[in-house]
């Protein structure tokens, strides 16, 4: 574990990208000589160096050396658990993917540790990368995950209760090892590598298989007093509508969620397995898609409303695989947003559509590994132990 | 201007309570000379004082000194601007109310200066305080105020637009003076002076004549990245509501709020002016008064329900004045939220109903100006102006 000053060097470039020696020192309030000192052991440790000169600042047009964290320095292991299968990939300490695979879909624990023992050598080879170079590896799931990232307390859609899935692995693999709620680790991605590097108050919604919810507040991920912050999906919409499988009734995730758009068109007999399908339906025209479609977008517009009135994030980024949340879906979403959110919040609320693939959530584990090898597990905020 | 490691050790004692110089030189990562004499200097300066001792944690039963903020260093005064007047208290450090009068009702920014230039002699002179011990003023009011907190943006109910009323009142008193929002100005005098002081997360709802809410993350007040955050008021929760004076429909405030209330019972034709008469009616039997509880109640915890699963604070305090979320309101409030909240997440949620009287927001904003004297106003996150 690092000392807490050098943390601290690694945690302002997180924020802010690479800056000089003069700027960190400032912002940490050091002297010079002193972070001159810290960034030197961590240039010689391999994991800081020297990237392009800016002359940006400088009148006299003298270049001032930035430091950036050495992406090479070594490589991260991100999995996630979804239902069609387990994408995995290895990543740099930028966020660059290298190799990934879709490895074969499971729930049981014991199973899981198996995948990732028979899948992480055909990962590094195909990267050309050492196992001794692996700083770390992550896995995102939907769930409860405890304080310390090690044990998944529950999770309905697998099925589990307390399962220390970290030690686990870490005993068969060999390599540090920790859990995240997909959603989080979804935000982590965003910030480490993606789209939320410069904001500080931003909230993810993910659409997957389920549908998933972060915050980022003041440039920390924000998990709740007992980790169960996000619980989006079970926001109640329809106070009389259909029983959820979280044992209340008309519960977003009821109306809104990848299942339960398919799910009504398979009660309208409608011809579609997933809500591309239901869209290119609705585009002909068909009457039951179309009600479908807008049925969900209003209650996702709602849902996320609730967020913006309640947070007022700088961005909400609506993360969908393969453009889920698109076309008509996506449109509704919008309408019902403006249509439910004070003027004077919707118009300083920035929404991005962000259609992201099948790794996507997997990139997000990388980031958590990363973040931990960097700072620690003391990036989140406000988080403890489940009771 | 306190230099910044003296903030440092305030916000230290404003978080955790009296602290011994090496508990406090422990937490600030401090040597303890350093601490030693900066403690010094706050305590020659009259901020700081030594408390009782403690014999807690010495084994040898040796008393370790406790340092705290002292409390008759100096006193504030907050305002609130209500519909029935405007209530005004002078307070000391530690929140103790010494004098305390109900001004006139106004909503014309000028007659506000007037009201307080009049006040503030009076209030004085009860307390026998001398104006020079007074170390700033700060004025809660139902809207939105900028980041410097000096400047009124919005407010619907005052009707106000940009009002410089900080500048203003300094002009006429000569006392540094600050704004806030209502129920910020209620959730740091719940941190400062009251049910807050050990909770990291939590949120407060107050029921005033309007619905105002707020939330403390990570142990400090988080305004929004606009200053928008705890907009729980405007929650849309009738999708075809009748119309909220905001331009939306179905508005929580629309529902549940004081007026709403009293709106409903007199359409009914009920002889009742607030909330606590239509309680009597409910018991009574009657079955109008019984509807507007339970449609109220009923919306006021599906929205806090909204607050729960998307934040996960670890307490809600719902404050109103003399009781009016009581009886049947507060029954059908708390079966709401028992209903319309996951199971894990409501069983690790405090919610506590706090009756308050008239002064409450007055003293948050005693708090407001307490908190800016000790460690200016960076203590609020998130915030920006809003455009």
């Amino acid at each position: 574990m690092l000392t807490s000053s050098k943390r601290a060097i690694l945690q302002t470039l997180i924020d802010r990208g690479p800056l000089s020696r003069a700027a960190i020192a400032e912002i940490l309030g050091l002297s010079r000589a002193a972070l001159s000192g810290l960034s030197g052991e961590l240039i010689d440790a391999g994991i800081l160096r020297e990237a392009e000169t800016s002359y940006g600042s400088s009148r006299l047009g003298r270049p001032s050396i930035l430091l950036e964290i050495n992406a090479s320095h070594g490589y991260l292991v991100g999995m996630s658990i979804e239902q069609f299968g387990c994408p995995m990939v290895l990543a740099d300490l930028h966020g660059t993917v290298l190799a990934q695979a879709i490895l074969p879909a499971t729930r049981v624990p014991e199973e899981v540790v198996d995948i990732i023992e028979e899948g992480l050598p055909a990962l590094l080879s195909m990267a050309g990368v050492e196992r001794a170079s692996v700083l770390g590896l992550s896995v995102a799931l939907s769930g409860f995950v405890n304080h310390s990232q090690s044990v998944c307390l529950q999770s309905a859609i697998l099925g589990w209760a307390d399962v220390p899935l970290a030690r686990m692995v870490e005993e068969r693999v060999g390599l540090p090892t920790s859990l995240e709620n997909n959603a989080n680790a979804a935000a982590v991605g965003e910030k480490l590598f993606g789209r939320g590097k410069e904001q500080v108050n931003f909230s993810v919604v993910t659409f997957g298989e389920s549908i998933g919810c972060s915050h980022y507040i003041d440039g920390r991920l924000y998990r709740g007093h007992a980790g169960g912050a996000g619980e989006l999906a079970h926001c109640t919409i329809e106070l009389d509508g259909i029983p959820c499988r979280c044992g209340k009734r008309g519960c977003l995730d009821t109306i809104a969620s990848r299942h339960a758009v398919v799910s009504a068109a398979h009660a309208a007999t409608l011809p579609a397995e997933s809500p591309q399908e239901i869209e290119e339906l609705a585009k002909t025209g068909n009457p039951a898609a179309i009600g479908i479609l807008h049925r969900a977008g209003n209650a996702l517009g709602l849902a996320i409303s609730h967020l913006i009135q309640l947070n007022n994030p700088e961005r909400i980024v609506i993360a969908s695989v393969d453009g889920a949340v698109g076309g008509l879906f996506r449109t509704v979403t919008k309408q019902a947003i403006d249509a439910y959110v004070l003027p004077q919040l919707g118009s300083v609320t920035d929404i991005r559509f962000d259609d992201v693939d099948e790794i996507f959530w997997a990139r997000g584990a990388a980031a958590i590994a990363a973040h931990r090898y960097l700072i620690g597990a003391g990036g989140a905020k406000g988080s403890r132990d489940a009771a």
